[in-house]
């Protein structure tokens, strides 16, 4: 099983919600959203908590590829503009500075129109342990 | 219709994934979540994007409480423990500056025993525009 | 030699700028500077960067106070009040979870009349290695 | 008076520690600092806050450049690398999402090697107040 595969079948949160990787390269990924009904805040827009969660997917996929398992520490998001209801959006992370142990990102949310819906750092703690994967691709 | 019935009937995603709001005073709020499977990321812990919108409920209540729509702009999260399934997970959130038009608030997530799961600082801009609940509690 | 006379004199770049360690105890340190000239931006108020060295020298006192070499690894800092010349800031730092690892920390600046000028967290990556000072205080 | 000119001769803090802009485009500013013994913490490496005023400065220069005064109010530094003694360092600040009141910046620092030494987000809020300069450059 690929690290996309595994990642896609085992966060089950990320699943749950309609979140789906759909690239990963090294120290690069791409997940994938549609603003649904569901997704929603009090305020009739996407959640802060769904934009974070396809961002952190993202993140995720990235900081674990190198076949160690990784934690996530930290994440500042920044959110720039409001995500509609039929939005399809698009986090991308790249590994902004490859720290042995705690590896770097920027993720950016972009919608169909390429417009900067949030943007999100990440830091994170790379154990001594191995990720069970089989290879990256 | 209160600011917590409304938050909790109106917030969709908090809804959706079984994040409430239980508790809501001036410049406090509090909102819990139980860690169910379908909270798990790929390394069988409770995902990161779940304890953002569990954090971001109550930072939204406390933000929004003058009565003037407000918008969370900024937030940093550092998850300094893993939540595990069962979990009985609350955050508070507090403001920790009064500025009129980009108030500022801490919240912390805590278990069931007290330990600390997260903290997160929150930075959002108040519109001049009414928001539409009759009165704070 | 204790640490805060230490770190009072051996970081140079606190000490040149003006800020100075006022007092440390077990998971607390509070560090002081009062606003000259030469710490003015273009606006004519406090640069933020002379904040974030009070609230660092602060958060480097709390974070080292177990005798590990501690690093600063990541800090969020938001200007909430501009600090006037003459102001006396002072920074207070608590540690707000107490990782082995991974020490996470509050800091406030507040101004001689108590209004928050600034609020930072912190966060530290806490190294195999003795720091060399004799005892805490 | 460029607000090159401007911003190198009124930041009087920035000034005094030596850090220098040496350019600024539409959405784009780069200032310089070499490490000297006065920029030095407890642990003999450059001081965090010597790091933030320098990407402080770029981040100044892009922010105010469109002609509006427009206020720091968040920043987030994570620090990858230590800079030591001598260290010639870049800071080089982009505009990641162009908000018209709240702009977003990435700033990077590097040293003389390329190495990345910190990575800094600025979220700044823009005033209805013109800037005294006469002209970007």
């Amino acid at each position: 099983m690929t690290l996309i595969e595994k990642l896609n079948n085992e966060d089950r949160f990320a699943q749950s919600i309609g979140v789906r990787l759909t690239d990963i390269r090294e120290g690069y990924a791409r997940a994938e959203l549609t603003v649904e009904e569901r997704h929603l805040n009090g305020a009739g827009v996407c959640q802060g908590g769904a934009l974070f969660t396809l961002a952190d997917l993202a993140f995720a996929a990235v900081a674990n590829a190198r076949g160690l398992i990784t934690l996530g520490i930290s994440n500042t998001i920044t959110f720039v503009r409001s995500a509609q209801l039929g939005d399809r959006l698009t986090a991308e992370c790249t590994e902004a500075a490859d720290h042995q142990r705690l590896p770097y990102c920027d993720i950016r949310i972009t919608n169909q129109d390429g417009a900067v819906i949030a943007c999100m750092t990440g830091l994170a703690y790379r154990l001594n342990k191995e990720f069970g994967f089989d290879r990256l691709m």
